[in-house]
């Protein structure tokens, strides 16, 4: 019988920021048992995956080991971590553990998809266990940008092991749990730390990381200057953020306003799970028209420009009744995530012909990252004294940075990035199997693969046109009139100054006519032909060559 | 007769960074001679305009008004102030004036297109003179980041105006000519200054700008420290910071090896124009492969991630016979315009799987900007002590506050975007008139414009998938066979779990069936019922309503 082994494989989330989904196993070699922490989505884009709607992991290793799997574990409520689980739940069929407030959203989400809410099982922190196989998992609060955020502290025969999720150290995070030095100690102190695997978004940043109780102040400063309507915009579920701008608001003697579904369902949740108790009295739209604007403040969804979500909506006029004026002031207390800049640029310079003031993050008086810096994940390292330290949560050059630093106070580290089956039963991680992983884009209502060819087909379409050829020929494979040409994201007049529709059905009209009836009776090799002389012709004209699509019909005799 | 008047027409630059262009005329209304100043590009992007090749302005206002045009005068070599020239000079046919380096590098172009050098007359800077119609102009060296960057200063009978180009206040910039406030404040001694059109991009950078020169010491210490082959990425044409790393590079004791074609191009357009004595000597690619990697430097296209540049090709493996290793270095000696970042990140990704130490601006150690930040912006205006400040060069955000700090100082000052012609004549600008402008594509070898719907189209395509379907009715207008349809870019099966293509033909068949003959006979009511039908099945088994092109063939009786 072969020997027990602790594996760690990251399905998402290792070599990328988002998309988060990491299985742990104990067990036999092929028998181990299995849990998975997080399982989140990432976001779409035009030059990459366009049309689109979200993008997850794909789980088919984990599918074909379906009967191997205990439990699954969210660390928090971002929709990196929490976003594929309702996608996916139906699927899996395992119990789910979170805490309170995750929980509110996941069961928001389960809902939705018609899972039942009990499928998620509310966890207090550690000390309370959940036992899941040969798993012990705790949950360990860490403050993040999200309430309730949480490290597990999973305890396995073969030593014990801290996923760090999401976290800064923040001793003073406003809502949720502070950072607590002597918590994480002590957790070290009554088992030896084997492995921790650690967020490593923010290797890069080389101060400490700061407080979110350091925005109050010139939150508040910031508002009370303002003469007209002040809107700001942060990521929704920042709910300690949402506190500061609406009691900087409500300092200022402003009603306040939140504007964005995303925004009204986390603070519900957060009260509702009672991770907030205070938040000052908001109104409705409807009644936020009647305040005048020199004493209101709308708190609003969109930071990173999405185009449906209320900033992006104000920037382009009314909306639900409310609108952007000269003299009013927009405030990102938010950073734009790369890749995201074009939208929030169009947003600014909306604003701006509108005549609003627009104040961003100008550094760091209005905004604070959720993530820990260098300087403490070297305190975390040090704190928790693990063995091993794989990175985690980050692209690439973030893990090979972080690996570095481990490595330098004499840890073992290794770069994992998606698919690679670590080993970790032994005083160093060693990589046991490369697994073939994946996307999965969810495409209008329909999951599919990321090497399907379907989005590389509509990207060719965008770069290149699209051109559709019509031919029929009779019982004697005669043609029939002449080839039919239509065309779509193609210009209309080629270089000869011609119809480029008649230039390419000329060009496919002289090719039938000097062809023998062998390639007339050969749907292949008369596709064949046809697309190349049909891009042959276009390249002459309009200088590239469209995708075709070749539709050749044949009139039978009855 | 009317009164002369002096105008001033952005047709691209203003209210965007690129695409440079803009008039100005003296004269009676509508009868004003003019003169263009700049004529450049802008590049597309995915997001917006998936497989145009490059941007240009619309001219047409100055098309129908060309009999009217005296010249045009290029301020500098960056392809958002000349790019388009080549492009539209055979329809313009009108002199043009620039410095020797600008003008190097602009016959070049004219040479790939087949235009007569000689179009292009190369003038020395102020005192001299090019007279053009009712205007007197002088080109006044300003530094930038490409040699022989030029204000222009433009004598009309209504008074005086410097248009700045791109400029930054360098007093040695290393490559081209310091900044002279002297020479600047001779201008405004000579002739009073009526309107300075200036330069907007860095209006939000609070410190001053910082000289080239800084960036010697920095970048040599870097190289020397450094083990493995270095490579080091920056605009081609920043032929000062060219300079900068090859001497750096010299200095450490490396062989030095341009790769890239704009790059080699760059530096031998400014050795011929004289701007560039002692660039160091410089190695072929061949030669490059025989030096020890810790000797050698290379200097390679590509800053902002290009994907045929020679920084990606590098990413993606050997490029011309070299190669990144394990503890080589790679410099970004630029910043990542916004909208590059994930093209510029994925570089990045891929150097650090090779193992490759990367190093990026890291606060303006090995980088700084061409462009005059806000109190330079300051200390100009107050050495021309203009009565009217213009901003431009900017987004719309960039010129409000740029106008915003020019009123400050008690200057009269507007927000002039594009198509909107400014009446210059009295003491404060006045908008005139509003006209139309737009961009203009090149799509492979076609001019089209962005409002032909080309583009439009081919985003549909890519959002929504493309669906044909080709139906043939016989002489009687009775179906035969049945309808056919081919789709791309959309899942091959639905909801259902049944094939989406015959599920749609199903859908179609269906509709047929049931429709009498007068649908059947009336091509326009046929196609949109099929068209409504096809989206329709497509909505209930994929969730997302494909771009449908319809292609009804008719069996005649001949």
């Amino acid at each position: 019988m072969k020997s027990n082994r602790l594996i760690y494989l990251p399905l998402g989330g290792a070599g990328e920021i988002g998309m988060n989904a990491y299985v742990y196993g104990y067990g036999p070699e092929d028998r181990e048992r299995l849990i998975l922490v997080d399982l989140g989505v990432t976001f779409p884009d035009m030059d990459t995956t366009p049309g689109v709607d979200l993008i997850l992991p794909d789980i088919g290793w984990l599918m074909q080991r379906r009967d191997r799997l205990e439990a699954i574990f969210v660390t928090h409520a971002h929709e990196d971590h929490i976003g594929a689980l309702a996608h996916y739940w139906a699927k899996l069929k395992v119990p789910v553990y979170m805490r309170r407030f995750t929980g509110t959203i996941g069961r928001l989400k389960f809902d939705e998809f018609g899972h039942p809410k009990d499928a998620i099982t509310i966890v207090e922190p550690r000390p309370e266990t959940v036992q899941a196989g040969p798993f012990d998992v705790q949950f360990m609060p860490v403050s993040h940008s999200v309430p309730e955020s949480s490290a597990l502290v999973i305890d396995t025969p073969a030593g014990r092991i801290v996923h760090s999720g999401d976290f800064k150290l923040d001793e003073n995070p406003l809502v949720g749990e502070p950072w607590d030095a002597s918590a994480f100690r002590a957790i070290a102190a009554e088992r030896p730390v084997k492995a921790l695997m650690c967020d490593s978004t923010n290797v890069f940043s080389l101060h400490p990381g700061r407080s979110e109780s350091t925005l109050r102040q010139p939150l508040t400063d910031l508002i009370r200057a303002q003469n007209g309507m002040v809107v700001a915009t942060t990521f929704a579920s920042n709910v300690a953020r949402l506190r500061s701008l609406a009691e900087a608001a409500q300092a200022a003697g402003r009603t306040i306003c939140l504007l964005g579904r995303a925004m009204r369902r986390m603070v519900s949740a957060a009260e509702e799970s009672g991770v907030l108790t205070d938040f000052p009295r908001t109104v409705s739209p409807e009644e936020a028209q009647e305040v005048p604007r020199g004493n209101l403040m709308l708190i609003v969804t969109g930071s990173q420009g999405e185009r449906r979500a209320a900033s992006a909506q104000l920037s382009r006029g009314k909306y639900l009744g409310l609108e952007m004026k000269e003299g009013d002031t927009f405030l990102f207390s938010s950073k734009t995530i790369p890749g995201n800049e074009r939208g929030v640029i169009s947003i600014m310079n909306a604003f701006s012909e509108m005549g609003v003031n627009i104040v961003d993050d100008n550094g760091g008086l209005y905004h604070v990252s959720g993530h820990a810096n260098r300087p403490d994940l070297e305190t975390v390292h040090q704190v928790l004294n693990p063995q091993i330290v794989i990175p985690m949560h980050g692209e690439h050059r973030h893990l090979r940075e972080h690996a570095r630093i481990a490595m330098a106070t004499g840890r073992k580290s290794e770069v994992v990035t998606n698919g690679m089956l670590v080993d970790l039963t032994g005083d160093a991680p060693t990589i046991a199997e490369y697994i073939e992983t994946g996307r999965t884009y969810l495409d209008g209502s329909v999951l599919i693969g990321a090497r399907d060819g379907i989005v590389r087909d509509r990207i060719r379409m965008a770069l290149n046109g699209h051109a559709l050829v019509t031919l029929i020929l009779d019982e004697g494979d005669e043609v029939l009139g002449d080839p039919w040409v239509e065309t779509m994201g193609l210009p209309s007049k080629g270089r000869s100054g011609a119809d480029l529709v008649e230039t390419l059905e000329a060009g496919l009209a002289s090719l039938l006519a000097a062809s023998g009836r062998k390639l007339l009776r050969d749907d292949d090799k008369l596709e064949e032909a046809m697309r190349r002389t049909l891009r042959q012709v276009a390249m002459e004209e309009i200088g590239k060559k469209p995708e075709v699509t070749m539709v050749i019909s044949r009139l039978s005799d009855e």
